[in-house]
């Protein structure tokens, strides 16, 4: 028997800040067909919040530190004021979704990042997605809408990469079921060249992925990105676009990853 | 056949933000047996932050007034940081919670109160409790946190008293399930007298809760608190216990609202 199909999308934080941006976005996503996940990014509003409440924000080798203060910060926005917010938007268009943090029934389960060689504190690398809560609440007809947080066996909270989240997610949902994982960009897709919009790649494998890594032709922000694609397509993913959040209504160029 | 048995705790802001008594109040509520779900108040967090980030307090009648800078400041704190921290204990205790408010699952639907005579904002009267869908997450041993915030048709959170909501889900749930609603306070129970803590009446019915009123010996924050537990009972739930948070781990005095 054919499996049943499932679309997973992650969109990044300036989506979720662009309010005009994000309800196009949620009522595109509302009509896809089919079982579907939304994960969702944090953006700038807990560095916003973060600034305006004083407190100090810590880099380390460029990225962010969250520490205890900013970790409630985040907790707050993310799990709170944004998942709430794109739940209660999604409710309004008759979508009935249901917002997660990796709390919520264990969904997301992850260990505190070592502190050496970098400290860069409450922040989560995930060991297990508990797929099965998921599939039941797909079951219901449910919607499962992820802030970028999860917990530890202990029940601490920690501040985990979206696109990390959205790729365990596709990984653990593609035994069951036939996935398909979206990540949604600012720009068309990968471009060959940062300063021309339209020099979409139009589909990377793993041979071209290191020719342009050689030749040092990606975005230094996109490889993570790249690399958990690759990563969820060796987990069984079925197929993975990048593009802007047009693609979800268009057939509009965009990248494919592929095997 | 005999229904089965659910237990619904709803707890105020003061113990949520007391850590060490809320830690405990959470081992006591996890090694309750048998379904339960836990409904949390918001307390004082919020105020807090909304004076941190210069946001004016607007008060009618005594009672504050939910603007908008308010309410993203309640669905912060309130379905945020203290759903998910209290969340996440409870699965570090291996409690296995799921965090929601009115809009996830359409759990709570309200409609906005009506602005007059007096104007409170983003407020919501609650309309319907979606009790399948709790009824689903109980099946599967999960344990629903409500926090105090609904969400109407159209898609909008609102501000929505605490001791309402667990009422209401204690009323829809009813239907199904005999079930026990507990209000934990600080106080040991309803108090004759309110400077004396073992003043504590232990059983009111509505003909004694007239003549408390008539004598005005009841605390006025007691009164809507005793209004909901009425309601409550007239709509099937089986039993009603206000005491402190010691009341669901030893025989404490307390006070039970009978018919």
């Amino acid at each position: 028997m054919e499996k049943k199909s499932l679309k997973v999308v992650k969109i990044g934080g300036k989506l979720v800040e662009d309010k005009k941006k994000l309800h196009r976005f949620l009522s595109d996503f509302t009509a896809l067909e089919g079982p579907k996940i939304l994960v969702h990014g944090g953006g700038s509003m807990a560095t916003g919040l973060a600034e305006r409440l004083g407190y100090a924000t810590k880099m380390v080798d460029g990225r962010r530190v969250t520490d205890e203060n900013n970790l409630q910060v985040i907790i707050m926005t993310y799990a709170g004021l944004i998942n709430k917010s794109i739940v209660a938007q999604l409710q309004g268009m008759n979508c009935n979704a249901i917002g997660l943090c990796g709390a919520d029934g264990r969904s997301v389960i992850s260990t505190k990042r070592k502190n050496y060689p970098v400290d860069f504190g409450f922040v989560g690398d995930i060991q297990k997605v508990n797929s099965e809560f998921i599939f039941d609440l797909l079951e219901k007809n449910m919607i499962p809408v992820f802030s970028p947080i999860s917990c530890t066996n202990e029940g601490d909270l920690l501040n985990t990469n979206g696109d990390s989240i959205a790729g365990e997610i596709a990984k653990a949902m593609a035994k069951e079921l036939t996935t398909e994982l979206f990540y949604l960009l600012e720009k068309k897709g990968v471009l060959a060249d940062v300063e021309e919009e339209d020099s979409v790649i139009e589909s990377i494998n793993r041979v071209t992925y290191e020719e342009l890594l050689k030749g040092k032709k990606i975005n230094e922000g996109m490889l993570p990105k790249l690399q958990n694609c690759f990563e969820a397509l060796e987990g069984g993913v079925a197929k993975i676009s990048l593009g802007n959040e047009e693609l979800l209504r268009t057939e509009t160029l965009h990248t494919e990853i592929v095997k």
